[in-house]
């Protein structure tokens, strides 16, 4: 719902009454910046900072190689799985922590096709994040025999999946538009027609509720640097539904996938359950930030965060609409609460200089190309009023014509 | 060479006259323990601690999403890639840091049997770290089609290099027993019949010289959390050299190994050179740590911590014969220096619950199943004095029976 009455003051109100508010102060943000790109790295914890540092000069420094036991380093992915496990709706033993997004999207994507081997094709959409699309084709590649990667448009996708789809492969919410596909949809499609079904949820981890078990979900693999706040390049996770565990063949059998791995037996064979799915050593540093970052958003009520994230998205899409009419704006993330995730997506022919117009006056998101700039919702310190300066800001730097300095057009290593 | 008249007396004369023993200073070592453990995780540097905070609160609390680019994390995998080729005598620009030591042996593992399509074997070592035959196991099972890796005795590897070996895969220090294989001998063998040569240097970088491109090696991979310092489950890394990199087809294809990766194309197109070897977001919070060893390793000569790593092990193989002769411990490490690694592996029918013993007199070595004490001779921080002590405290436990006390024989998780 648009509300067309929106001010300052009114957004103001809203944060004065906003349940969420208190956690703002639970992150280490820079003075004078409004942060919109959680969705592409969430901010620090202020617990993150001393837990690290624990870790660092106690359990390496002082304890040394016995950490492995005394501080339980060797459980770290699957006890950081579980505490994913309750944000996607998944049971404990059903996720892991490791590695990264793309590399666990090869192990389910190679291990679903293995479960489905009279069947040839990945279905995915068209424009979906592309490590998706390129370890899919890597895969296809891999195996030969006549697999391949076939993308549809995401609204075709559940009407494609044919009899020889093993694989449906979808990304809950679109990293380029912030569109978000139905779990329950496209999962029950893909079992309809025989196909299992694999999540990415690397936008909808901690930014939307995921109920992966209600839905009957098979696999799924996410993010930790986003919505979880783990840190800049943060361990991965994949998910695998209970009832397919021990059917799993890793392709990635390496030695924390073991049985017994400190038996260091000559022949590989599965651990049970979940933590096959391991390869190799795990990031201890790595998975400790992500744990910070976890204990501090599982204090947090998801549908708090769920009704606070479609309010600062509607309340910025309203007054994109109306503050910044006839500015060549196209708002290209769904209107409607139940097709959207947890950030705002405009394209503007001018997206990329005006992005950096707008970090300069310290209101970051950032640019896709060719011509999106994103904006994400993370509630735990987004505030209402931040969306009434965001689009200020906006506004007046298109009015102004200030995105159009030489420094503004340089294009960067990473956009 | 064996010293018969070694005594604590002219081992602490070594220490003094010892050109590596400032640094062990540069290390946050407990007082009252002697760390023989380097060989699998290595201490912690006293420059990572403060190395972290800056990344933490500074890169990732201040300068948030920009630090890819005006702290060059994007650059990590590469950067932290040319400090580790400086010491396996790689070149710049044919090393990247980055996932695990399983994950990269098997993305060239892949990638080396792709180049000799005709050939169906791995050949490696019987007793080679069981990653590394796990993760061959598991590529000969997903290509299937006749993929095999066959396991023969260290010293009849050369001989049994036959045309159908695609591959030789050899760990140059054996985790298990120290033992060193020759670099030159066996790449030679390999191509003399046209095959291929995987290093692995997890038990070599940084603890033994390492010239890849001297003998003209094709590919490596290692670890970078034993003797380079890297902290516990730092990113690994992998080498491909410069010859062949062009001609490797990424099984991992993952987004970091894009031509461009934040063009989001839908096709994957390999980048040029080592990078494409990249996967997924590399792990920013280890790759720091990680290259603050290193910037404390490169300080050290290479060639003054191998002497001086041959003198410790030497005098600790020379006092276990004399002082603890007639107690069954077997010593299972050559004498030769050009055939051991930095590491003495003793034998012993009570070997857990002896190095549980050990490790409670703050003596830290560790236990490999099912009889083996392994001692890690780290230069950079072990003293000549230090071997002395670990002598004694062992012949102690043997001759009292020190060990046979009930809280020694319990097993860990880790062992």
């Amino acid at each position: 719902m648009t509300n067309p009455s929106i001010s300052r003051e009114t957004l103001a109100a809203a944060d004065a009454a906003d349940p969420l508010a208190g956690f703002r102060d639970e992150f280490d943000l820079p003075e004078n910046i409004l942060y919109f790109d959680g969705n592409s790295l969430g901010p620090l914890p202020r617990g993150t900072a001393a837990r690290m540092e624990q870790a660092i000069t106690q359990e390496w420094g002082r304890d040394l190689i016995g950490s492995w036991n005394s501080h339980d380093w060797i459980n770290l992915p699957s006890r950081v799985g579980d505490k994913i496990a309750r944000c996607i709706g998944a049971a404990p033993g059903e996720v892991v922590a490791a590695d990264s997004t793309s590399v666990n999207l090869f192990k389910l994507l190679m291990a679903a096709l293995r479960l489905r081997p009279g069947r040839k094709t990945i279905l995915t959409e068209t424009g979906n994040f592309p490590t998706d699309l390129y370890v899919a084709q890597g895969v296809c590649d891999l195996l030969g025999d006549g697999h391949e990667l076939r993308r549809v448009p995401g609204d075709e996708i559940t009407a494609s999946i044919d009899d020889d789809v093993a694989l449906v492969l979808v990304t809950h919410v679109n990293y380029q538009t912030g569109a978000m596909h139905s779990l329950v949809d496209i999962t029950q499609a893909a079992h309809d027609a025989g196909a299992l079904m694999l999540w990415d949820l690397s936008h909808s981890a901690g930014a939307v509720p995921v109920v992966l078990n209600l839905v009957d979900a098979d696999f799924a693999v996410g993010c930790g640097y986003k919505f979880l706040n783990g840190g800049p390049g943060a361990p991965a996770f994949l998910f695998v539904a209970s009832r397919l565990q021990d059917d799993i063949a890793p392709p990635l059998s390496g030695w924390m996938g073991h049985e017994a791995p400190f038996e260091f037996a000559d022949d590989y064979r599965p651990a049970p359950g979940i933590t096959r799915n391991l390869c190799g050593t795990p990031s201890v540093l790595g998975l400790t930030a992500l744990e910070a970052g976890l204990d501090l958003f599982l204090t947090a009520d998801m549908m708090e965060i769920r009704r606070k994230s479609l309010a600062l998205a509607d309340q910025f899409m309203t007054l994109v609409a109306t503050r910044c009419a006839g500015q060549g704006i196209v708002i290209a993330t769904p209107r409607a609460d139940t097709r959207r995730g947890s950030q705002v997506s405009l394209r503007h022919e001018n997206a990329y200089p005006i992005m950096q117009a707008l970090i300069a006056r310290g209101v970051i998101g950032d640019f896709r190309a060719p011509d999106t700039l994103r904006f994400g919702m993370a509630p735990l310190y987004v505030r209402h009023v931040d969306i009434w300066d965001a689009v200020e800001h906006l506004r007046d730097i298109i009015e102004t014509g200030d995105w159009d300095r030489p420094e503004f057009h340089a294009r960067s290593a990473v956009t």
